[in-house]
């Protein structure tokens, strides 16, 4: 892969800029927005001063990275992406460590993930060492923030087809509370990731073998807002996204926009942790590629997850694999599922507290107005109470509400880790 | 459903205002851009002097409709369209008639599946009637244009979520050719609707039960591009989508952006005409219903379709059902694929005269420089030919090369509908 001259989109041979650090432009805001109040925002809601935007073309290639004050990116209305959603996006965290400066927490995977992301919709390359550096730059004016970049096909076209123009940017939010407290518990204090409940939902599916779930495109995301609508009317906080196998089992994928994991104790006295394999369904979570390094390294004995024993005293057993909600049903029937949890970059570890199904009829999809009426019809069936008649049932944890001792372990083990209070693998990396 | 004053999304009574055309305003370009000569463009490629616009914002309701100078539009780089990709479309034609005024061709349904693709991306709902009135006025400024009715949320947030802001914008574009001449054929006069070769994809899915296939949604169509790719570096003008069942059977879906009839010669001397159904895998098309609609008619006897004889001399049977691939094999090896077409408003009716199978890489996905690479390394297995080793066989019609005779008789027939010069049902609307 070269990032110097290219052949542009009609094969002819033509000197194509590369995404080039040294020619970043920084203009400041003349006047910066006032800081809110934590607690007066949710996560998302309210951006900060500046952003970095850079565009390709095809017969130049990228322009000159531009910090800049935020503002609205003027777009033509035939566009790629507001026509066929080529759109794709990362979310990182930047946190200030003890000494007051800001660390990105193994941001060449986000890069290189944009990069993977950004072929698959067909857009055009960037060198993702160069853009980290940009990144970088934002960070050092605006630290302490989830960070979002963002990329797009920008073709002035309507015919259906890659996009061989593109803009390319970076905006920097507060980070507040990322669930709305739905469910009582959701309110945990922010000190600690919190615990949701979850709607499995089957009927309308998420990711499908031979598609784009394994890739973070924004077109993921948007199918989900009926049934999460759904969701929140009857009372849970999350969509839980299954997937129907040929042979009736409901294999679990995601929960809400989380990588999925399950805690079950063994005949042994030992536990077993299981979440689903990267077969394409499921987003290649940062973090839940972080959650498995370290379990494997505590279950070798290698690392410490306080307050749990260290060594563990009994088998620690991780699994990449198929997982259906029947075996989370049949462990919950039997005492032995010890608790559930949900990674992500935005909430880092949240426990699952609660996972009910309910079939949610079909008609939802189109007509999102008589969500409120149907999940009121529904409503008794869902509330409460183990396996029940009527195909509703709820799963409940041996770790009872909040977040398990599992998941509070390695929660707290990831905040150290992005704070720079303890090192691992060097993931914290300094933005200089 | 309600258009008038409507709860907001705080669950707070507000007046919120209709979508309401009596409010529109009308602000004319002052120079307009050149008409291009025939021929010196692509479908979609360029567009027309003016655009309509209206937004939407969760306090207020809708802004009054504006047909404004067509230019970009400022967006907020937080939008959930630009995170999400909840942005719905159609795709509509307006046909100056013997008379020569413009006539749309049933509009009504259209704005029927724009409303329902806007409640599958839970964006705000608005009064479809109103919206076409607003459009009809647009085509009168500029007749004789595919239309482009296009709606997206712009709530300036990056939660995952349901946007309750959005704007909804309508664009045109002048008909030029729809497909680049990737096969000798494509280049057929625009007199008739051409014909294309597939590559028939399963490693690629672009629909799944559960998934979002039967609404017109843009993110149904970026995940196509690199397939699309990988099919025009082999030969093949479009993708032929397929479904892989749990049995070992590839179902077809769609071919391209079109849906896609069968028609197979029968063992009493008649045809039967064999199209997938409306299962949610694939889209409701307009000129798919019309023509099944005209087929129904004139296997009963009540439509002449000439040059076909008429009434029909043998039977002609109209299937809506699960169609695979190995069915399509079968009939061609015994020489009883008669012909195979594609139907779309962009394109009405196209000919289907190859469909070709090779196993496209996964890699692809990930890699969409080796396209190329891969596309080149197959190019002869993928040459020509009835079935050969090495997965790869290619199905060729009886009709040959071209639209075969039904595709054509079906071509005439909308045209000469679309155009006003034939009524049927009441279809080709006047804009007034």
């Amino acid at each position: 892969m070269a990032f110097g001259p290219q052949m542009n989109g009609n094969g002819n041979a033509h000197p194509i800029a590369p995404l080039d650090a040294s020619r970043l432009k920084i203009q400041l805001a003349k006047t910066l927005k006032p800081i809110p109040a934590p607690g007066t925002y949710q996560f998302g809601d309210i951006h900060t001063d500046h952003m970095l935007i850079m565009a390709y073309h095809p017969l130049s290639g990228w322009s000159a990275p531009e910090i800049k004050p935020y503002g609205p990116i003027p777009i033509d209305p035939a566009s790629n992406c507001l026509q066929y959603a080529s759109n794709v996006f990362e979310g990182m965290k930047a946190i200030l460590d003890p000494q007051g400066k800001p660390r990105l927490f193994r941001p060449k995977d986000n890069m290189e993930r944009l990069r993977q992301s950004a072929a698959r919709m067909a857009l055009p390359t960037f060198d993702p060492d160069a853009l980290l550096t940009c990144i970088s730059k934002l960070v050092a004016i605006e630290s302490r923030l989830y960070i979002r970049p963002t990329m797009m096909g920008t073709k002035p076209s309507i015919k259906v087809g890659a996009s061989d123009h593109a803009i390319l940017y970076t905006i920097v939010t507060p980070v507040g509370p990322y669930f709305t407290p739905t469910s009582a518990s959701a309110s945990a204090p922010p000190t600690t990731g919190g615990a949701v409940s979850l709607l499995a939902v089957s009927d309308h599916v998420r990711s499908w073998p031979g598609g784009t779930g394994g890739f973070k495109l924004g077109l993921n995301y948007s199918p989900g807002f009926v049934p999460q609508k759904a969701a929140a009317a009857l009372g849970y906080d999350q969509v839980l996204w299954l997937l129907n196998t040929g042979d009736g089992r409901k294999l679990i994928t995601e929960a809400g926009a989380m990588n999925f994991f399950a805690v079950v104790k063994r005949g042994d006295g030992g536990m077993t942790i299981v979440t689903p394999p990267l077969d394409g369904t499921i987003l290649p979570g940062i973090t839940r590629d972080s959650t498995l390094q370290l379990l494997r390294a505590y279950a070798q004995g290698s690392l410490a997850l306080p307050p749990l024993p260290s060594p563990p005293p009994a088998p620690v057993v991780i699994e990449e694999r198929e997982l259906a909600l029947g075996e989370l049903t049949e462990h919950a029937a039997a005492g032995t599922l010890l608790e559930c949890f949900g990674t992500g970059t935005a909430v880092l570890v949240v426990g699952i507290e609660r996972i009910g199904e309910v079939v949610v009829d079909a008609k939802l999809s189109t007509e999102a107005e008589d969500v409120a009426a149907v999940a009121e019809s529904k409503e008794n069936a869902a509330n409460g109470g183990k396996t029940k008649g009527n195909g509703t049932f709820d799963i409940t944890m041996t770790s009872g509400r909040g977040l398990g001792p599992m998941g509070r372990a390695l929660w707290d083990k990831l905040l150290a880790i992005k704070e720079g209070r303890e090192d691992f693998a060097g993931w914290a990396v300094l933005c200089e």
